[in-house]
């Protein structure tokens, strides 16, 4: 195939031919979330930028692309000779492409997006930016169609049933929950788009994409009925009938922008502007009354149940002891057999892969060596996948996905002897790591404003991370998940008892290292006062924290108290699955600080 | 006068007159800022509560008034039998009067509001709750001006020059500024209705309200001229003849919403439109092309010039002086004089009027005794100016406006000896006010980021307030002036050097006591690192903490030597203006703890 040099011609003259003077690509597909399947692609195979968002820009004398801060060292890395710019944006919040367009856009100029995989509340963003510029937008550039010949196909999997042993509630009893919400919000119908969304709802999984447990595929909940845009060949006879008698229809995946529209019609239907399309918004905006907001389903199942919790503890036990038996490996061979961080990636998956109900990892394995760990994304699958060296150190950022739920944990231990700086820092992001993990909240507080207890102490000395402390999880689902986050971003979902979120505060060191430790809390109602309820956090990830990378004299008492008591939880936890020599390793490894 | 009951009746008979089903009453003038003058205090006329923010919702069968938390316990008290209920919303961020609406609104009901005190904001964010409920509203709904025929004429004062040895910029200069801005906006009108901003920029002041220097007046900047619409009377022969060289043209004040329109016609008009009235932006966005944001003055004038950071640290002793003066005046005089609140907080007034380029004090003061301290903004004007008695707790919060500057500040002290929990509750509040006082943040950094260290220490202990911990502070201007806030809400503005903000935290424990500390901090840039620039904060306001409400085993270290330096700063910069006797007690009051 060509290079991104001559792609980078071949869009310009498609463009030319379509008189657009400005073409903007976002890393999305139809669904508009985070994981797609390699079918849309699109950036990576123009660019080679391998990251998993980003936005590229095409003028007739400009090809740049922007990205967030995790991707900031490996874009510059990718993109270099690739005929595109990489562009660094400011801090937090601020300078994104849509500054480039309204800098470089005047009356008359044409804009083109592609609207199947462009939400309409990016493009109502955009054109609110370009509100005075006299531009029009085109949302039916589709070059890439013709130029991409080559494109893999969709993912083809087979569904599989999400038992209430796992899920804690039937899909009737769902349906129904998500309908008398409906009610109250006088919709008449509620389409999903987010395919994690349908799953939930559905209790059903599969494996269409790499790391998330999902089939590609819409819904449209009506009073009665369920309109299932999926493949066929991907639902099982037994489950088909059974979705037969809950009033669940099978139609072609490839039919939604057909059906809803007709369906629809005259009715209202509650979607989520950000995850619809401007193509399938505007199919059914014309003919029936539009209620926006989040998805029902998204806010239910953020709140997990009380079998989703329990399954959720069984499953940090095997994740747990898969990641402590891989660290006792390490440490017993490190230095004595070859290792690079592609065998260490492969070896963590071994060990998770000797769990029960294991489905697969739930992301691309970050195992980093020294300078690579500075790059918060970097995975051996993109990125070098180096030798260990003598000295230094490691961080492994890996999960699951189980039956029971979904893990996402990092730890960073040293190689050889870690340097004062080494300990300095680490100490510091466990200060914040354990401060959030302690706080203590009333009912309604937001995710934003408890971002600063993870960041308080390395702000003090001048450091800090360009990426929120904590995403939403999900469970047998993404990774990452809404409503909820932990980040100085503006989200106004407020924290509530039940939800899963990451606390992963880091520092990273261009050119050094980097370091993360993260462990997933689950927020759970705590004492009631006359000043109201209060919440806190259950640390329910379950690893060992490198002792000998702690400076203890940054440590104040209420902290090495928390990380005492952590550690005889993951002892207590953990031990009875764990070898003789294992368990012995374990306990030194936790024994008080 | 009639009663509330009775002025209700005939609120209710003009509603049916004019077929209005729903009337919302906002505590709101034509300049939609916070405070107003008595002609435009139409809730307080009606219902009797005399708070300074809150809506009444007038239906056929209900009469209700919602306020913040600051008022619930005022509210509650000043409402009883008025025919007015009063609305105890949640917590933060949820349940207003909006939510009434919605729930008690139905197809074909006509709501009424006066759009001469409703901002467009405001009307697009009802508009958008009532999208699918069928209603119209109607923006005529003026049936007060009929009923309150005996209202106060609007005030009259003089205008005088605020000059740059004060404002550190002349007008010319900053009228360029704005100018400047205007064009980076593509605007060629900029519509000023904030009051605030016309000072600012004009380097003028007045005394048309009762706590803010200001004279009401609108503003209109153009290209080459600037229309003042302003009582002509109100600006002295000298002031007019400067303005008349910098092109500034004098209007009376009504003709607005007259002239506006016909001058801005087919050009673009930069508007705020939180502060621009529904009838006012009605009438120019028919002609012109508007543009909205936060206006340039208030961007402007929110980070304090040099001249204004200097005199600011000189009014702070000023007012240091003063309530220094006051307290040792309490504790020599406590038990041996008869005092009520209200004696004090004249007292108060009569020790800051002593300090030169005092102009007047900057909100209502309060003092305010045990239970009556529990309500945030009780004032002596409204409340019961109880006497003091001979065991508790006195809150006195106070601030004058100066030439150079704009104080607010809140002390509370004991009177006799305290108890454990006062002194639990107070080194809580402290440990907050310390902890903000201390934090450091990079580049960036929003207010609702670092709301959280205020309150972590007594959140731990399941204790909360329930208002923000800080706000900004105008210079010889509003005490509460926007755009930064540290509270909460989702306030999207960026703290930055130079920006004047308090810091607040409290507690309010119903029917026994509150307690809050307030000092103003100002923001500075501290260092500058790998990871960007970090800032800090300033604590310029200067005042001894009562040391005998501390429990100091509740202090760490840190928060130990911040307040003995805090303490060692105040007595230096204090003790020169103070008698030997005063001296001596401040020198006790400021030991090292």
């Amino acid at each position: 195939m060509n290079s991104p040099v001559e792609k980078l011609a071949l869009v310009r003259s498609a463009l030319h031919q379509k008189s657009i003077d400005i073409c903007i690509i976002p890393s999305s597909d139809p669904h508009l979330g985070e994981y797609i399947p390699e079918h849309w692609q699109i950036i990576r195979w123009l660019t080679g930028f391998t990251g998993s968002a980003a936005t590229v820009v095409i003028t007739n004398s400009f090809a740049g692309l922007w990205t967030d801060s995790r991707y900031f060292l490996q874009a510059e890395k990718q993109l270099s000779g690739s005929g595109f710019e990489f562009v660094k944006p400011g801090a937090f919040h601020r300078n994104d492409y849509m500054d480039f367009i309204c800098e470089n856009s005047g009356p008359g100029n044409k804009i083109g997006i592609d609207g199947r995989i462009f939400s309409i509340a990016q493009l109502r963003k955009l054109e609110k930016r370009l509100e005075n510029k006299e531009v029009s937008i085109d949302t039916g550039c589709d070059i890439i169609d013709t130029l991409w010949t080559d494109s893999p196909e969709l993912p083809f999997s087979r569904a599989f049933d999400h038992p209430v042993e796992f899920s804690g509630k039937a899909r009737s009893v769902k349906i129904s929950e998500v309908r008398k919400q409906m009610v109250s919000e006088n919709a008449d119908f509620h389409l999903l788009t987010s395919v994690d969304d349908i799953m939930w709802l559905l209790n059903i999984r599969g494996s269409d994409l790499k790391y998330s447990p999902l089939i590609l595929s819409y819904a449209l909940i009506g009073k009665e009925q369920i309109l299932l845009f999926i493949d066929e060949a991907k639902i099982p006879l037994k489950l088909a009938s059974e979705f037969d008698t809950l009033g669940i229809t099978l139609l072609p995946y490839e039919e939604i922008n057909e059906v809803i529209p007709a369906v629809t019609e005259g009715s209202s239907v509650l979607i989520n502007p950000a995850t619809t399309s401007v193509s399938l918004y505007n199919s059914i905006s014309s003919k029936s009354k539009i209620i926006e907001m989040i998805s029902i389903p998204t806010r239910l199942k953020a709140i997990k149940n009380k079998t989703e919790i329990e399954n959720i503890c069984n499953v940090m036990i095997k994740d747990g002891v898969a990641l402590t038996k891989f660290f006792c490996w390490f440490d017993f061979n490190s230095g004595k057999l070859p290792m690079t961080e592609k065998s260490l990636s492969e070896k963590v998956l071994e060990f998770r892969s000797q769990q029960k109900d294991f489905l697969g990892p739930s992301f691309a394995t970050i195992a980093a060596f020294n300078e690579n760990s500075a790059l918060p994304h970097y995975t051996t699958e993109t990125g070098t996948g180096a030798e260990i060296g003598e000295r230094g150190l490691l961080l492994v950022d890996s999960g699951g996905q189980y039956m029971g739920g979904t893990t996402d944990i990092t730890r960073a231990i040293p190689v050889g002897i870690p340097s004062v700086q080494h300990k300095k820092d680490f100490t510091l992001v466990l200060k914040g790591h354990i401060n959030l993990a302690m706080a203590k909240f009333p009912n309604g507080t937001r995710g934003y404003q408890l971002d600063f207890v993870a960041r308080r102490a390395m702000w003090g000395s001048g450091i800090n991370y360009a990426h929120g402390t904590g995403h939403g999880v999900g469970y047998c689902l993404n990774v990452h998940e809404g409503p909820q986050s932990i980040s100085p971003a503006d989200n106004k979902t407020v924290i509530e008892a039940g939800m899963l979120t990451s606390n992963e505060p880091a520092i990273y060191r261009d050119g050094e290292y980097g370091i993360r430790i993260e462990n997933l809390i689950l927020c759970y109602e705590d004492e009631e006062t006359e000043f109201g309820q209060f919440l806190k956090f259950d640390t329910v990830s379950l690893c060992y924290i490198e002792k000998s990378l702690i400076d203890k004299s940054l440590l104040d008492q209420k902290e090495t108290d928390w990380l005492n008591s952590y550690h005889s939880d993951v002892f207590d936890k953990l031990s009875p699955y764990l070898t003789l020599e294992e368990k012995n390793w374990l306990r030194e490894k936790t024994d008080p600080l």
